[in-house]
């Protein structure tokens, strides 16, 4: 077996044997095969495909290139979550302490935000002191003493899946259902999750760029989830505009803060519920959706949700008094309002320029070494079919310094396309397969 | 401008800019764009192919990637010819001192054989003491004084061509039409030529397998050299034989002789006498092809061929008291016959294993750094069409060990097909565009 075939034969638009995919994980892994060959092996998959059984194979040999998680001893039903990303979302922060304080135990490793989708750790991080580097036996201790754990990477779960992710941003082969499909769930494979709900976004803010694409990931993925103990829930939503009211890192903490305490945009509101509730379902819970809505708002408004957070920030290291009082939180040096100079109605709000934005003020990543500024984002007062009236505030910048804000103020305003008639608001969740 | 846009676009299937392939070009010879993003661009580019612009800006961007050579000052007609590659392929040696003789100067730089085609410098360099390394100045002077000069690519043409031809070598993509078309015409014009012909093979022992792809290829190369003073001829010829009799370098040299004495092979004089004929016409001569004709048998019954090329091997150091008496030439120290079992007619040799054998042999090079044997190959006693008996020789071996030697000579056998009854000898020159 060589590579150089293995590139052919992907060429001519031929199914690879798992035995061929094997070689070239491992040796990939090993750096036995170099990063040229691997590009143009990855480019063929981007432009010919591969079938199920092709991308079952990818996942299962990435899965198996490094360490893996063992949660079993934990409980039955640790019930895993993953988005395939989008800009503003803070859901993993607010709907696992309302999973946990419904005694679904939650043990959940996160990643760091690329480009203009968030991470979870970054968020976390935002809490004063909040360890997400803690030990796997720390890590598990926590889930069975209070039923809650959230850190970040730090096992070598799924090298390869490393490899290739870097490999493919740098040579445009992100877009690719296969691709994104074995990369998910070989480090969900890796971090020992057998069950599992994943928010499929698609639209400007998301990878995915329509609701076809968006479903056919999903088909993906359960394709790869198939079998004995495994179950998945893909839930279809749409991301044209941010998810809730807030984009960057603190400024995100404080909106889930108030999530738990019961106050959620619309499409914050809609994604946290519907996740909520399919977690639970799979987690065993027999009640009716409507049954499971109820428990969810009675943690909301009884606050065992947000105790169980404090519970959670405590535990691995943080300082809890932040979170009773969101003002003690750094805030941006410079905010600035941005000014409708319109009235109407807000027909569109383009997630992606909203997210690059967020990524030129200094709340995300352009590459993986960047420095991030936790406080700096975008507050929005105005979100899809809301009205405005000519000199309303539209959102708020958080910046840590005035250069160029004069020109990110216009591009946020460019963001905005205002109507004269009015707009209706839609539901953001499509489907749930 | 930035590579990773680059490589999306020509995966979407998208047309690039004259801009863009520059910058691909001077930034992969320049090494700022790594070879991983070079490998996937190639390979998007193999597989959603290049149209007639693209071809030409890449084709331009190649040659102006290095040293470039001007031979104006030496003729108005300087005709260079060119193979896309054969097995057994000494026509360069035959037909450079036929067309040098009857007064078109031939100015030209030759490869060394890679895979299973030779290369004339390979060929050259089994005269002793040939030298294929002289100057440019000295290259010059002697075209001038004597009418003709073979010599090695020395100089640093096109190295954008090399770093991308060693590449594609490496990732499965030797096979694309425009990648082929653009890599020769680069060099042929960073070689200063405006006048050729170029044979371009097909079949079994070359790199295009049908004639269709040889026709694309030829029409590529011809779209790259329109414009003023540049003129092009394509030889479409079939390849699925070796071509004459030998296969390897001093056993090509000495039938490269017998051939400027007046023996050729069938095939070998159709394509040596069409290729002449071509380059003359393009050297301006308005004659009749028959007249043309004539006037080679004439130099080569004359033997003004023949002295031709003493004259250029003595110009460039050799002793030309080999050409004289070929038996001083070196010979391998094994010569092993393969004996037909079969009565009947040859219906198929295959180039490609035969060419596979001579590698074996220790001929030709499977790596650039292989180091060959200069006086190993394969002499060919029966060609397609030929009868044969069995107890007949088919061909002979010359090796320079007799290890894995009764292997070879099966493979040599397996290359052969006899059937019951007569093949008809077709001509292998389709067309010539």
């Amino acid at each position: 077996m060589n590579i150089i075939d293995i590139i052919d034969k992907k060429r001519m638009g031929k199914e690879l044997s798992e035995e061929e995919i094997n070689y070239f994980i491992e040796g990939y892994t090993k750096d036995e095969i170099p990063d040229y060959q691997a590009a143009a092996l990855i480019m063929a998959i981007c432009m010919n495909g591969m079938n199920e059984d092709e991308i079952l194979a990818m996942t299962l040999a990435m899965a198996n290139s490094g360490e893996k998680l063992d949660l079993s001893d934990i409980s039955e039903s640790v019930v895993d979550k993953h988005s395939t990303g989008g800009v503003g979302d803070k859901v993993t922060l607010i709907i696992s302490p309302i999973v946990a304080s419904l005694g679904v135990p939650i043990a959940k490793m996160s990643g760091r935000g690329l480009g203009i989708t968030g991470g979870t750790v970054d968020k976390l991080q935002s809490i004063p002191a909040y360890r997400t580097d803690i030990s796997i036996e720390e890590f598990k201790s926590n889930v069975k003493e209070i039923g809650i754990s959230l850190i970040s990477q730090t096992m070598d779960l799924a090298p390869a899946d490393k490899k290739i992710y870097a490999l493919r941003d740098s040579i445009a082969a992100v877009n690719s259902i296969p691709l994104i499909a074995s990369s998910i769930m070989s480090k969900k494979i890796a971090a020992g999750s057998n069950k599992i709900v994943i928010d499929v976004t698609y639209g400007s803010g998301a990878f995915m760029k329509d609701k076809m694409q968006a479903k056919r990931l999903a088909k993906a993925m359960q394709e790869i989830w198939k079998g004995k103990d495994k179950q998945i829930t893909c839930v279809i939503s749409k991301m044209e505009q941010p998810l809730g009211y807030s984009v960057g890192n603190i400024l995100e903490v404080v909106e889930a803060v108030q999530a738990l305490h019961g106050q959620m945009a619309d499409d914050l509101k809609e994604v946290v519920i519907t996740m909520c509730v399919q977690m639970l379902k799979l987690a065993g819970r027999t009640e009716t959706e409507k049954e499971l809505e109820n428990q969810i708002w009675e943690v909301i408004h009884n606050g065992k949700a947000f105790e169980k957070f404090v519970q959670l920030a405590q535990k691995q290291g943080a300082d809890a008094s932040y979170l009773y009082d969101l003002n003690k939180l750094e805030k941006a040096p410079i905010i600035v309002p941005v000014i409708s100079e319109k009235n109407g109605w807000v027909k569109e709000l383009n997630a992606e320029k909203v997210g690059k934005i967020s990524i030129d003020l200094g709340a995300g990543r352009k590459n993986k070494t960047d420095e991030i500024d936790r406080r700096v984002g975008i507050i929005l007062c105005k979100k899809i079919g809301d009205k405005v009236e000519n000199g309303e505030c539209l959102a708020y910048l958080h910046a840590n310094h005035s250069e160029k804000i004069d020109d990110l103020v216009e591009q946020l305003k460019s963001a905005y396309q205002i109507v004269p008639e009015t707009i209706a608001k839609e539901k953001i969740i499509d489907e749930i397969l």
